[in-house]
């Protein structure tokens, strides 16, 4: 056996493990009984715990020396010599924290994961505070298993977008504040468009045939994945050919449900697209969670949002939902699905306001990492940003501060990920636009081949081979970069 | 750690695993997309091999033996004492088998289930018969792994029935063949009922509603426990905490959902009731599959069945489906829900033909495994069997000889396991109605509860802890025993 089937052998055991936690996982949130709690709590810390022992063995180590003598000659971007690269990258990090480090890390999370509920539900930010101090002490421990980097941050973003740094994420927020809230202020100018009609009943039904059909056109494989319901909507891949989403109906929130669907299309598009020869490979699955972001939006905003799939799609639509669509028209419809209001709540952000959400984030889990921000000064600073990013003041610290669950959950350096993928999806929209000047009119008539062969063909089939920077500068031929984004922004609302 | 806790720890990490690869194999048949093949059968053959791994290491070996002199002054009904046996049996078991038979038996298996399917869908026996041949040749071989035991054949029922014996098996159809066969000899003297109100049509969602207030009634917990559609139904038990069942809807036996999903429940139910202090041990789930059967039939058949049962419950299944029923009596109902018919498919087979397809099927296989009867002859056996004990000659091998599915999946011994399951139902039926003389008016009333807790107590809380013959000898005073059998088919079926 060469030294490269040897690491891919040890590899795929893991993988196969990793695979059976995902499905416990998916079903612990789809069909799990309420009585399984325990059991499946078991099946998972079992498998996961198996899955890292046999990634962090002393047998992986050997074969990936091996395998990495075993490439040296090759072609970089051999798919050998980066499935080596991923396997050493992820393998450095996964030895680097001892075992001791993760359970206190895990109980910590666990116990703030509770308490966060409870102070959220009371808005009781005291309660949280010392809870999130601890997490941000583990943090700071955390980065300190690692080469120092150029800024702490580095360590915790790279967990979620191999090879960004936190210079990055500065110099893209930096190029899109400005703008961003100038956008806001324009459409706040104008008048608000009529959008009662989104809000008046539906039958749940006839949104999730429509939301089907929507996704089964956009070219989501019903014969490698499935829908279904639960409590928060989420994509997972057991590998590229059993990719399963979720969705759920929010009383008051109608469409939620379509453009949750077409979002969570979107991940599972790109899962299924993965190429073969990665599959149970280290390489499988997406480049990072950026770079699954754009995909979901890409099809839920640039496609979904778009004037264009509303010239097919709203007769269908209004042929579903007669009473309640009957006498809108498709521009009205599709004013009303693009309305801009700033909101406290950053899940229920429009387009236009989202980034400024996660800028605040991002900024303020700099400043408490970094540490030139006490927890106790956080809810102030929050409130702060709000007033000038968004002109809103949380009335309480439940619709503030403690409203995500990420820092209780130990999830530093995720937020800039949603904004990362605003950002790519438009590299890629503008990109695919340039290359493919039918673009508009395909979507207009309901074919979405060409786009999704595209995404195939350019970024899907790759999975986890290239970092995010790397793919969007092979695709585009530039950087990340927000002049895109801005650019869709302001052409979408008419402002400059 | 005591040597006990050793053990039992190293055992949980093994069902951890198993209980991970029986939801994966639940989903396979419930939730799968066809794309997911692939990679359910990756994902369940690592968790098999490492479970077994787990199982048969030195490891566990050590901790058995410590725990056995740890045990050693224990009272022998203690549940660690008998932990520790069936660790024992388990181990010795599945240490025996080298694991590259185990290897060439899964390869067999897996050739032989595909040409079974293809030669029964074509009726070609020929076909069959050499993989037929190489699963008979396999299991003389695995028989000779174990101690030689008085009938080869005691090896393999023992995989299903732990401690029963050719010979009890043997005693056991010598004492039902001429009753059984007198029952339907008697019954087919007299006019059928009319039964024709059973297979017009009915909705589907009827049925499944009326089915599962009756097995919410018998008290299945749906806190601990679901119900999906699959081709086949089947339970399955993650622990005694998550217990699924699955009903299918089959065209033209409309009550076949209703029947099919007490047999079900009656199987979960059993795995529900075992006692909390065997989970996650070697003690949890069934005591074998006999008594499993049992539990099935003892609902399905012993109270959805009965006269008092409709008492209670035909007004309501009138209810829920008048244009089919609201002018049969519930006299006319009963009766044809227990018309007898002889059949040549097993699996549509009445109460009181069921055990003589099983009789057959049992004599043939010892036949086989002891060299008394050759393959080729196998076809003609069957149809002469089937002249004797059913007066039918199937016109097609795919009617007869080809309809299961067990011996090409290399199930030999297992058929036993169904007679028993009958046999054990009646006693268990019998002793209750003797210690619980409210026992019929109860069930006339839908009051399910006693019994109910009374097999809990008997027999459901013990788990695995007692091996059947033991179990039955414990409830009802007596060894495993045809007579409760024939009595209640007799007074059933008025015939004596």
């Amino acid at each position: 056996m060469s030294s490269i089937d040897r690491l891919r052998t040890l590899i795929g055991e893991v993988m196969d493990l990793r695979h059976a936690a995902d499905l416990i996982e998916w079903d612990e949130r789809v069909y799990m009984p309420p009585g399984g709690v325990t059991v499946h709590g078991e099946m998972s810390a079992a498998l996961r715990r198996l899955a890292h022992e046999k990634f962090t063995s002393g047998e992986v180590g050997d074969a990936l020396d091996a395998a990495r003598r075993g490439v040296a000659g090759e072609d970089a971007d051999s798919t050998a010599g980066r499935m080596v690269r991923v396997v050493e990258r992820d393998y450095a990090r996964a030895t680097r924290v001892p075992a001791d480090f993760v359970a206190e890390h895990a109980g910590a999370i666990s116990a703030a994961q509770h308490t966060w509920a409870d102070a959220r539900a009371s808005s009781d930010f005291a309660r949280f505070a010392p809870h999130l101090q601890k997490v941000i002490d583990l943090k700071r421990r955390y980065v300190a298993f690692f080469p120092p980097a150029d800024h702490p941050y580095d360590v915790l973003l790279d967990d979620y977008e191999p090879g960004m740094k936190t210079a990055d994420v500065r110099r893209l927020f930096d190029s899109l504040r400005q703008r961003q809230v100038a956008i806001i202020k324009s459409v706040a100018a104008k008048p608000a468009p009529q959008a009662d009609f989104l809000t008046t009943a539906y039958a749940e039904s006839d949104i999730r045939r429509f939301a089907e059909d929507v996704v089964t056109a956009f070219g989501f494989d019903w014969t490698r994945g499935r829908q279904d319901k639960s409590v928060h909507p989420f994509a997972t891949g057991i590998g590229a050919h059993d990719v399963r989403i979720t969705t759920r109906w929010v009383e008051g929130q109608p469409l939620a449900l379509l453009f949750g669907t077409m979002h969570e299309a979107g991940h599972a598009m790109y899962e299924q697209g993965v190429g073969d020869e990665h599959q149970r490979t280290i390489l499988e699955g997406g480049a990072s969670l950026g770079v699954h972001e754009s995909q979901s939006r890409l099809w839920e905003n640039m496609v979904g949002r778009s004037r264009q799939f509303w010239d097919h799609f709203f007769p269908r639509l209004q042929a579903a939902c007669p009473a309640q669509l009957g006498s809108v028209t498709a521009d009205a419809f599709h004013a009303a699905i693009n309305r801009v209001q700033p909101t406290l709540i950053r899940v229920e952000a429009d387009e236009a306001t989202y980034n400024l959400h996660i800028m605040l984030r991002v900024e303020l889990e700099l400043a408490l990492i970094e540490g030139s921000l006490r927890v106790s000064d956080l809810p102030e600073a929050w409130n702060t940003k709000m007033r000038e990013y968004l002109g809103l003041t949380p009335p309480t610290d439940a619709t503030g501060v403690l409203q995500d669950i990420h820092w209780s959950a130990g999830l530093f350096g995720y937020f800039a990920t949603y904004t990362l993928g605003n950002v790519i999806a438009a590299q890629l929209w503008e990109r695919f636009g340039a290359v493919h000047s039918e673009r508009d009119s395909e979507i207009g008539r309901g074919d979405f081949s060409p786009l999704l062969s595209w995404l195939r063909t350019e970024l899907h089939r790759h999975g986890r081979k290239f970092e995010p920077k790397e793919l969007v500068e092979r695709i585009t031929g530039s950087a990340v970069d927000s002049e895109p984004y801005l650019r869709y922004l302001e052409n979408k609302y008419g402002a400059a």
